[in-house]
């Protein structure tokens, strides 16, 4: 199994090919491209699925505010298609299919382009998407890997009921609130993430159960790196975005990205907190696997330390010298006992003395 | 027990919900939202307590300084009331009400937004309480969790009783006192800290007792982290205030929040000391561990490397063969016995050399 | 074989020469120097290989764009012609020959050099290259130390089948894959490091076989350190070429250079990673030393604890003593194996509760 | 003597005082406060002690330079006239007599506040002693906190035996003699506790003696830790010092406080290696517990390895069975000593092949 | 010896001397000042040795480039006349014959002054001797602790021979192939520290041989943290010089410091590499030392828990009870014998199952 995994792992990244070429790079088996669109105003709102990308450009380039998602990337020709029409840069669209893309944010004149990675728990494993935007005047697009999951369900409810402010505000606060849900879910993540550190730690201090929970400490480890590579550079995308000075985020928005960069710079925090927190762990499960061999030594040596020097003793009376007066004497071998029974609770005094028992 | 306080925490943080909804996100039980007012200049004082919101209104327009403090955040509304009438931004009053909500200063035309956290112990926990502050010309309105404590005894007394310069200072200064007071309780939260970890360090050297000070490491290892994160920010918060071209902050009271500054990086050398000490520790508890291991096994090796081998001299001599010429001499036994005392006292000597005993 | 190496490493490095000397530092045995000319444009690609240096001068010099790639360091003097000849500054030329050259980037009126390392695997071993790469108006020269291998077999491709947009575009661009398909192969290597920590992680949880993973840590250790010090310049590289205000550099092909220094940080983000996580392993496999030694000594213990006591009953039985009434009964043998057998099952549920078994 | 300490240091910082209010907040007992005045100019110099602060002004208000030292904080009301005369800020005089005072510079129209620590060690303890010093056109007056040590010895004899270029100079010079001073004397203090660390090595190398190191260790990295905090300002100050465009301190000065900032960063750069020596040294003392554990256990299972099989092959032969054929032999018992012999020196080959003995 | 060491140490450096004395504060014995000089141009050279300083100043403000270096500090007097000659800063002349002054350039109106040190192994030790440069229009002045070793005699044949590019430059170009010869030498030392890191490594590998690597590995940490006290400072300087707008260096030789500035960085790089290596050659230590444990132990074990179970039985047939019917068959000892030897057998693959033999 292991055998496996790797060499598909290489054929992923698209390793010597033209740059600005257009290959999906996850492992998502192929799907149909959803196309979501969601188109608004004050007043109105549009809630619609379609098969073809150039169905929602007419909507994209109309009055009111759009919201295309584009779910599933292995149809790189479609994402070509929308990205032709509406004059995208090739190294965009090369970002939108390649999931290994770092998160960033590329100002162009008339669109902007933010790549972040959605994080969620599914089957108790952490699943990173890949999440792309485009905001351009009127219109924000989101391609996502795929349509099963996401992080927008309460935004999509917000929109069509109405809720919040968003339907009353343009694009550049539409983008904002796409990007707020994204971190949004990372204090889920961080916190399902605090939920295991503390499980491992009440284990830890059980002492007993489980013998090894260095797989554990590592296992989450590796999470908490992982989640720390998508979350880092999120910092500072969103500071560089409510600096820009293009005139597609309007001046009242940036309040919302100061606070969504707050957001983000406690989601980093937390992450450093955890990385600190399973050091000190698994320096605990270190002291704690010493404290146990402890135990287990001073017992051996209590019960060595008693016995081997009777069994010495007996062992002496078990001779066959022929000349061994001691043993002749009637109550000898009862004096014997009662030697050996002081000396036995001698010891015993002795250790409790030392605190070994 | 802890199945019920995770999905609690789970809870409490407002995720999904609209950017600039307030909700309270704390855990505190519902009680009266209590308002105090304190109005003052340098010839008067009124301390009053109100119910409803409203009525501090016309005191924080009026000439003198009006310090409002309101106590219980779970009546919302009665926190967005006074909020509209004194023209807030949203994000302002969601940041008043979310405990999770990170140290911060935000400037307004005509107010600043402050957040900073109180810590205190209570008993024998680090509390953290979530304390927003908003000063305009002429009034600061604080906002804490609960009523029962604070870290405002002292400047009350101070207000009313007319002690320093306060009274005859404007709002800017009463804001400066506030903050001043907040961080003089990080010193005692940070002296609290100081005194658990040289009780662990004397507990160390104490060398018996309590198995097992991981534990404690640990724990406070977790305070120490707790408080960094509260306080770490207030030095760039501080820094901002001072640095400020705001009017609402005179040029004669920056003096003052230097000196604050100042202290802010001293909490914070504290801290970082204490975290170096905390590793310090887990190293020497690391150590004694082994040290006592070490102990043991030599115990257990002094006897065993005594005693086994004169167990195997005896066992010879209590052999069942018919030609065993040493068994028949008059004194061979005392002879043997005599042997034996000299490996005996052999071994003694050597392993005082070896210092093993 | 280790004596051989030292003295070796010692004589590379030119150390009191005079500096602008050109000296190849480099250990590789004296082979012919290959010369490969590739010379393009938009319509017409010309590939050869040539003998001596000076016959692709006038290529370079001529229309189209010429990537000229010279093999082998050894012939410091063709190295030398071609630069006086293109008018390069002596330390260009040093640069070029000394492997020890860090990687870097000068900028001059009409060139630019620089520095950068090859990485790949090459029989199991990690091989850093010394590349030196020229830009001026028209051509790109790459000097490497060896013809056998380099990273740049697809780009030869592209270039000659005229894929991508090389063949349209100028020497900036031509530069710009170059530098691509090496950093390209950054990730190659960090991806094949990503493999050896996850088989030494599987062999850590495997419990046996193998008895000492730590040399192969330290190996794996050494080699992302010696990838981190040819990796990390680079970002800082790539970043002023990016913003360099030479001429030489197209502000269309900027953007390119934006999305390679988005690839060197993720390449230093992957290096940075599994440092720490090579950290984590060998904290692990201290774990999983010491949970073995407890598993040994617990065998032990249990095997002592239980007998040690038995054997010195059956010894006091065994002693020769004249009067030792329990000796006589009919059934005492038998009520002692019967008292043993409970002392034994007696232990075997204490250590069964104790888990140690 | 713990319970005495605790409370004690608790009441030492003035919490919950109003804002530059001046209280001693050290613990060294009342003592009369001394004032020492050497004024002087190139001819001329008078050294002398007062009662009342008072008697100091005219001088530090005349003609040539004078260096007050008034050494006892306790009496606070003393300073706070000196301070008023003088027209100081609040702060200042907070500053001076509060010893929780981190070492700062703040610059105000006509004098400068230096804030530093006095290090020493006294008794084989390291002692921190609070020292602020104010320089004014004409004058620099310093505050220590007690006048029994101090680190001006040598400064004093300078200026009366008119040694060196002081007399020669202003109170901008004065300054950097007397900072220089305190400078010098934390090398002393670093040579300490290098000494103090070596001395920790040669125990360590010794393996006998004393048993645990790790406590002196720990102590070392406390002293350390404490001088660090104390030292680490200075860095700055100096260089805030050097690069001020205060009138107060003359251009042909600065060069001399350039070379303080060196002597500071050197004192750092000292601290930091003595903090990683530490780390180097607990490291080293685990492993040499470690050492002498595998020592131990090495005797242990040796002597267990060879003596135990030979117990169980003479058990063999002290069975009581009726047929057992070796025993009749007549030399059978001399075959079975040779045999053991045999096993004996095959198990110390065995042994010292595995460099076990 | 110890104790001869330490007071020594305290002596050396001048503490609470008048700032700029000059103060040998090496330990090196009084020996004769000497005094190279070597004056040229494009055409002569001139290679001397003098006694007397002030025989070598005409030579300074002659025509021609000349290199005066000074060998001995301790007679502090010759260099004093020298430096008033030139007109030199006091501070300069305190920095020229303190051998703790840190590296460090500063710059004056008509000269420039850098400290540096000069590393190199002699008799197995690593020597830091202080070297002092100061360089002015037509000459470099050198000073060094002792004549017998330095660094440039390379260099000297260079110039004498003409090789290089030296002869033909000023005295900018003479400083700078000096501080390249000292960072040459650089490399060497980080070669020799390499190869002793590659010693330890080997040895580790052994598993066998010397007991105690830690104290090779703390003596090469303290090597390590010594050079890098040495070489850091470095970079800072070069990077000074080569930024410098004194007309004392020309623009040409600043390539040639650009270049140094790299090697300078190279060194730090090795630094750095050498301490990780080294923390990670001590963890791969512990984790020997723990193995070896665990090979110990499970000897011991695998004896132990053969053998004491059959001492037991054959314990239980030495018993001198009258009734034990089992004593009486004819074949029951071989019957007991062959029993043994089952377990025995049982053992032996329970124990190879178990991976422990």
């Amino acid at each position: 199994m292991k055998k496996k995994t790797r060499p598909e792992r290489k054929r992923r990244r698209n390793i010597g090919s033209v740059p600005g070429t257009m290959t999906y790079t996850g492992v998502r088996p192929q799907e149909e491209t959803r196309i979501e669109l969601i188109d608004y105003d004050r007043d109105r709102c549009t809630h619609k699925l379609f098969d073809r990308v150039d169905e929602v450009l007419s909507f994209c380039k109309g009055p009111g505010t759009s919201w295309v998602n584009v779910s599933g990337l292995q149809n790189v020709k479609a994402i070509e298609t929308l990205g032709r029409q509406l004059n995208w840069h090739p190294l965009v669209l090369e970002g939108i299919v390649d999931i290994y893309q770092r998160p960033k944010v590329d100002e162009f004149e008339d669109y902007l382009f933010v790549v972040f990675k959605m994080l969620y728990y599914q089957d108790e494993k952490l699943i990173i998407e890949h999440l792309s935007l485009v905001m351009g005047q009127g219109y924000v697009i989101t391609f996502q890997e795929e349509p099963q999951h996401d992080v927008f369900g309460d935004l999509r409810k917000r929109i069509t009921e109405n809720r919040g402010r968003v339907r009353s505000e343009k694009s550049d606060y539409l983008l904002f609130v796409l990007l707020d849900a994204v971190v949004d879910h990372y204090f889920l993540v961080a916190e399902t993430l605090g939920d295991k550190l503390e499980d491992i730690e009440d284990q830890l201090f059980e002492d007993s159960a489980k013998q090894d929970l260095s797989k554990d400490i590592l296992v989450l480890k590796k999470e908490i790196l992982r989640m720390k590579r998508s979350v880092f550079p999120v910092r500072e995308i969103v500071s560089r975005i409510e600096k820009t000075n293009s005139v597609l985020i309007g001046s009242q928005v940036k309040n919302f990205y100061r606070d969504l960069y707050d957001h983000a710079i406690q989601v980093v925090e937390y992450i450093e907190m955890y990385r600190e927190m399973t050091m000190s762990l698994m320096e605990m499960y270190m002291s704690t696997i010493s404290n146990r061999m402890n135990n287990v030594m001073r017992v051996l040596t209590v019960i060595a330390t008693i016995f081997i020097p009777l069994t010495f003793i007996v062992g002496v009376y078990g001779m066959n010298f022929d000349h061994m007066p001691e043993l002749h004497g009637k109550y000898n071998y009862f004096v014997l006992l009662g030697l050996m029974l002081l000396i036995f609770i001698g010891m015993l005094i002795y250790f409790r003395r030392k605190k070994w028992l």
